[in-house]
Formats: structure tokens, sequence, C-alpha cells
């Protein structure tokens, strides 16, 4: 298996910095371990060693976490640890459609996109049209594009899709798309929102608590990295330990008859 | 949208008590707040409300989160928080050929299968039958086990399959397992490893630099609930702070000629 | 050194329980691992072992962050981890004059009182009569109480004390006493609060920042032990992961006229 | 009260920064806020407010904990968050004589200084001159070195103290002291370690468990700052999440007769 004209790489130095770029003829990277024409990979196998003159670098094959930390930005993005717990609580997978609301620099887009690729579909949706042109640059490179559709609109104003299976917001005012989500969301299915502050959680639960929606949850998720040596092991000094807190919920059928049993 | 005759359901209290059930006729489910009759349910809209004794029920769309956190078990599961990141960083999508050598309970197993369905493979191998008999048992009840082979094997023997796209290790001795990884991981692909001591992450680190891996990363991913109450909001108090360290590293080329560069 | 009649001892058996009792001739302890009579522990050394039924047993000084964990109590206790860390920020020692309001059940009241002993004083309020007869009951037990003066008032209400050198409220609504801790605390010194939730945090804090208050720190201290076993040491899976919220103040002088410098 | 001719004083400016001065006639603090003339605030309120070019600033007076994060260092210091548990769980208090090995740069030394007087002592040794001095200057202008022996030993050589209250060791190896605290430590008294690695406290706790000690238990302290807005409040983003772990132990009675009890 060969690197293939245009196809995008993960370069890795020894020093685990890393480059997520393009395998094109006649373009070059500089790294401070030196400069490698990323041309001259074409046609080389994947996993292969460069000796730099600063050290060694690698050729991987990027994962989505890969592209998901190197999306170009103007935003905070979402992180790993959070997307990969919300695509497990939201059910998304090959074939789904999903509603994101704030698309932001498009990391979470992406994330949503490959988990629902080739069969599913994004529609994202943000306020701000230099973000949608951002999310776009972004998929475009990282091949997502086609799965995914960016939509400008403002807050509180209706989409066009229905019965979707899952819905995503990352705005600071989630409580402003409940009537969008309660009419866009299929009965039964599943909602997250990502907030930095309690005070949002504790606002948008409880707007969510009165507007037909359970299993209400809110958590942080944490990742201490572990420093390893032999012999030295350790947790990580310094670390991002608040990014934002997510919060889930499931969504009542707003016409269903209530049943009575035992 | 109604409930399907044999169709999984999550049935949940509102006190937040769950339940993953089948929706079948004549099968019934006892809670401490009544008795619910499944096969009434067929035909009815997901997303319902149930008047029971005791307090309200719903009846929600399980996730393959829900699946994972019900699955049974003799053995400890692996948590969603790991899972999804996991996925995230081995690049785990539609039609992704996965290796998982300990398949336990499955539940890991049961988010592969998942990811990859309906175009790809998971192979698990596990040292003991019973294991993949419960696996098997669990696959079976998600509908997810068309997507998975379960082969028995004892740790340090090969597998049969070749240049997967990616391999997960749940087992307490790592590096018995780098000569397999190495034969059947295709080049600069990526592993996973969870262990619940900082002693196997060390020994297993040090192996894998010494075996031609690189981006060897350690971290342990911390879950925090919070109680949200309407002015009363505050992290829960006891929590469940560590599962299993994970470790992640990329596969380089056994072969790669070293390409010198600036 | 050997154990005094009447002294307070640890007992610690060799599973990590342990019991906090006096040295009393005809007084008896009913453990899991057999009876040990306490008075012939009298005139024996310290640090001594007792062979029991079920295993052995040791005989240690008690600290005071042993007598913390072990006060009778109606009401949550404040936490070591916190403690400590208060008696550091708000500059405690032997000889100091402070202040609580909210004894409660007197954990933090007896660390303060073994704080600032034998020279210094500890003035305790609470609202309820029945705490500070528990507390009494605590700090006597701990040969603690003639360091503390216990009284009895309303939330709001003033207190007989003056210039004190620092103040600790564990109380739900603290910005009830800003104007007590203003009249009664030295102008430049400290004050700190317990509370659960971010709530209370953010309501007092801003209440400070309106009242001459500055240096206004919040947070939270987590303990994670660390199970130590040889090969297999790892951090703990349940742990109390929160408690209360932590507040720090320094308190500006109300009549200081303002200097104009550079 | 006012300051004091050559008191130490805490000016805190309104953006949070925090400078630890003497306050003496011509001498001057320089601030991104501007300049301050230091003896200018001699005789002048404690508590009282400065406005400088860029802003205010206050003359607090500096608690311990202040003392700590300012002193002058080579090495790392030891944190409020562990010098307070540790001060607790070791009983250190008014009059107790406490042996530290690992003076560094006195931090930990002026902690305990500060707990201890005016009637107890610390004696504290380091393996390099260098430490000893740079810790006495930091005791010196603190007011503490009266309470301090400072003394220069190799790792495992005798202390010709006999009979202390506690040992605090702070040291790489702190099995290679396990005999020192053997002929110093009071029978049935306490012991803390302080180390960044697993592998130490695995080492240590393996150690002490075979030479006598009990109640052997190791964790970390993590402080968790939140940001305070009016309505919106979060955990802080980046933080310190690891120092050093924490080890206590209680020391047995080498020459107790082990008594045999129900």
């Amino acid at each position: 298996m060969v690197v293939q004209e245009g196809e995008l790489i993960l370069i890795c130095l020894d020093d685990e910095s890393t480059y997520l770029v393009r395998a094109e003829t006649n373009r070059r990277l500089e790294t401070h371990y030196g400069v490698i024409e990323l041309g001259q990979l074409v046609g080389r196998p994947w996993g292969m060693r460069l000796k730099l003159r600063g050290g060694e670098a690698y050729v991987l094959r990027p994962t989505i976490e890969d592209m998901v930390m190197k999306v170009e930005r103007r935003t905070n993005i979402v992180y790993p640890k959070d997307i990969g717990y919300l695509l497990l609580v939201l059910g998304v997978h090959c074939g789904s459609r999903v509603l994101e609301i704030g698309t932001g620099s498009g990391a979470l887009t992406a994330a949503l996109a490959f988990a629902v690729a080739p069969t599913g579909r994004v529609y994202s949706y943000d306020v701000r049209q230099e973000h949608l042109d951002q999310a776009r640059r972004n998929l475009e490179r990282f091949g997502l594009l086609q799965y995914v559709d960016l939509k400008c609109k403002a807050i509180g104003q209706p989409v066009e899709e229905e019965q979707v299976d899952a819905v995503v917001l990352d705005i600071p005012t989630p409580w402003d798309e409940i009537g969008t989500v309660r009419r866009c969301l299929v009965a039964g299915g599943r909602l997250a929102s990502l907030n930095p502050t309690f005070n949002q959680i504790e606002q948008f639960a409880e707007r969510l608590r009165q507007s037909g929606f359970t299993l209400i949850k809110a958590m942080e998720i944490v990742v201490r990295p572990l420093v390893v040596r032999p012999g030295a092991t350790r947790p990580a000094q310094q670390i991002i330990a608040h990014t934002e807190f997510l919060l889930t919920a499931a969504f009542l059928n707003p016409e269903s008859v209530e049943v009575n049993r035992g």
C-alpha cells in the first residue's frame, strides 16, 4: 500500500510534532527538522521513515482524530474526548441523518460526516457565513464535504430537515433552539449540547425538562495524559482540564397518548 | 414511526433507571414502578409515555451507548468514555476491518461492529470460549453479530487476518501480542490498548518503542457527572474515577527503506 | 513512651479499618478481628502490635486528621483536603483568633482549635443548639474544647468578637454574613467559605466584589487515592470527587484613604 | 493596625498579580501598574488601597500560603494543596519537633516552621549546601529561620535528632532513608513523602511494608480553580494537574512485644 498523489498524510516527527499535509508533486513542508519534498513520498509505502537533519520523521495515515485536531480555525474546536462520547450517546453511524446547529470551524462536523458516510448526511447550520466558509475549506481538505450541507440561519429560525436521527447543538444559547429540535428530531431520539459554563448547562437542562425531554444528563470529560518513561511514569503536569460540559437528552413524543400500565 | 415487533427498546423510568428489552408479544417487564406488558408497545409511537403505578416511563430508541452499558457480563466492561475516544483515534468507520484481541463480554466488540457496519468487519479473539459465548449472546441481542467473527486463540498465537485497518488490545499482557500486531496491521495504521495499571502501560510503551511503533501516547479519561438542579448545580459526589488507561500508537512500516531528506 | 490512662488512641487493623478510642480501664473495643481490652494497653508502648483472632492491630498516636475523620456527626464534615488548604490560606497558627460561622459537627472547629492552641482562640457560631452540643462533645473528646467558644446565633446577627485574624464560613448563605465579617475581621485579613454548589460560589463572589474584598479565588480540591500493589499500581476506581468548593478572599480596609502612586 | 517599618507585606494588583515585599524606607516596587514607594506605606493602615496609573493595588497581610508561593527557588516547590494536607496527616502543630529530609528551596520548611512556632523546631537536611543557603535566605525573609536547623548530609547518613514527632521526606529515593526514620521517629508517629512518579510511590510503599510501617496510603491532590463570572462560571481551562504524589504511613514500635487479644 503506497501513498497516492494528492492523498492526505500525517507527517510525524520523533519529537511528536505532527503535520497534516497533502502528498503533492512540487510541494514542500518546512519543519524544524528540515524540509520534506512531499511529491517524493508519492508511490512510496505508508509507515515509511524519513531521515531528516534534525531527526526522524514518519509518514502515517491520518485518522479522523488527527483531522479534528488540525482544522484551521477561528473558534475553539470541539475536542476528540467529547466528540467520541457524543457519537456513541447519539448513536450516530453509517446512514444517520444528523442536524448540527453551530458549525464553528467544522471540527465536530467533520467527525459527524466521517461517522455517517457514505450513506448518511450531516445538516450543519451557523449564524455566520465566515464560519461556514472555513468549515467548508476544512471539510473539503478532509474529503468529507460531500456528506455535509452547510447552511446559514439565525438562532431560533427553523431548519428545513425533518425526522433527523440526532441533533447536536454547539451554540451559547441552546435553549433558543428547543423549538427547532422538537420539530425536526425523530421521537425517542437523542440530543446533545456543548457549553462551557455551569450556568448554560443549568438553564438548558431546566428548559428541556419543561419541554418534553428526558434522560437529561450533564458531565464533563477530562483527559489526563500520562508521561511514560521507563521507571519514571507520572501524570502530565499541565493539562487542559476543561473545555466544555456535555449535556445529553432524549426527546419524548409530543403527540404520544399516555398508556396506563401496572 | 412506531415500535416493531421484536425491536430492541429502552424503557426509561423518570427516576433515570433504564431497561434494555425487546418489544415482544406475551413478554412483560417488572420494574419497581410496576409491570409493563411489552407486546402492547408494538405498533405504538417511539418516545411514548407510560403511566405506571410508581411514576412515568418512556420508550426510547436505544443507542449503542445504551447497549454497551447493558451488556451481560462476567468481566469489566469497557466504558463509553474510552470507546468513543478509541474509535476516533483508530479512525474506525463504515467499511473498516478491525482486529480486537480480548473479546471479554463484547461491549467494545459491539461498539466496533456498530461503527464498521454494514460493509466492514470485526475480528475478535479471546482465550476463553465462555467469554466468546457471552459476547455472541450480547451481539446477537443487539443485532450486530453479523458484522463480527468471534474466535478462540491463546495469547501470542497468530491470527488469520492480514492488512487490518486497526487493532485494539484488551488483555493483561498486550506486549505478548506485538508480533501479531506487526504481522496483521496495515503499515502506518493505529493500535490501541486498554490496561488498568500504570505498570502495564509503562511496560507496553517501552516494548512498542523498541518494536517499530511511534506516536505512543497514554492517558486516562475521567467522566465527571454534574448534578443539575435549578440554583444548586454541582459536580457529582461519588464517581468512577478510574477504569483503564488508554495507550495508542502508530505502526511504522517494517520494510520501509529510509528516505534521506533536508 | 507509653500509653497513659485515658489517652486518645488510634487502633488500626491491618485491613486499614481504624477506631479512635480512649485507653481506659474496664473498657473494651469490639472489632471484626476480635475484642480488645483497652485498659490493658495502658502503660504499654505506642506503636505496639496486637495479635487478634482475625489479624493484627496496631496502636497509633491519633493525628488531628484522624480526629476530623472520626467526629460524631449529623452533618457533612469538612474534609482534611479542604481543611489543610484553608489553614494555610488563612494563615492560622499558634495564637491566632479565628471566627467560624457554621459549627456543624465541629470537624473544622477541631482543626482550627488544634492549629491555634495553646495561645489562640476559636469563636464558633451555629444557628442550631444541637449542632453546638455535638461539636462540644467532639471537642471535649479530642481535648480541644478549652480553645473554643461555642455560641448560638441566627444568620446575619452580629458577633461579639472584634479584630479577629481570620474568618471561616460554612453556611448555605455566606453572603448574609458579609456585614458580620466586615465588622470583625482585621483589615487586610483573610476569609474563606465552603459551599457545595457553583451557584453559591458565584453569588458570594459577586457580593464580596461589591463589598470591599479582593483576591477572590474559588476552587475545588480533589483527592485521588492510589491503589499501590507491587507491579499493579493504579488510581482508585471509586472516589469522592466533590465535597465543597472553596472560596477565599482578602478584606480591604473600609476606612482606608486611597493613596495616589505612580 | 498599621504597617510597621520593615514588615513583610503583600501588594496585590486588581488583576490578581501579587508581590511579596518589605515595607522599607527608600525602597520602591516596580509593577506594570506603576511604581510604589514602599517606605510611604509605613504607618498607614493594613488593607489600604493604592491608586496607580494602571489600576488599583491593595496592601494585604501575607499568609504562609503567600510566602510558600513566593519562595525564591531553583527547585520545584511543594504546593500549598499538598502542604496543608501533610500538616494535618502528620499532626504538626505548635511545639512539634519535625524532621525534614530534602530542604530544597525551603517552601515546605517554611510552612513547617510556621506550624511548630514558637515552641517547636524543624530539623531540615539537604545533600546540597546551595539548597540550604537558598532555604536560609527564604526563611530569614519570612522571619521563620529561628525555628529551623538547616544541616547538610548525604542520603542515608544518620541524623542527630531522636524521638521526633513527625518526618517528611522530599527526596527522589525515600527508601534510602528508612533506616534514618526508624531511628529517629517516635513509635506510633507519622511519616510523609512527596514523589512525582508512580514508580517511586510503589517502591517506597513496598519497602515501608517490609520495614514495620502501617497505614500506608498514597494519593494525589488536584486543585481545580473555578473561573467565577456572574452568569458564566466554569472550571479553569488550563491547570497544573500533577505535582507530586503523597505517601503517608505510621511507624510501628520495632521493639514492641506483641499482645494477644480476643
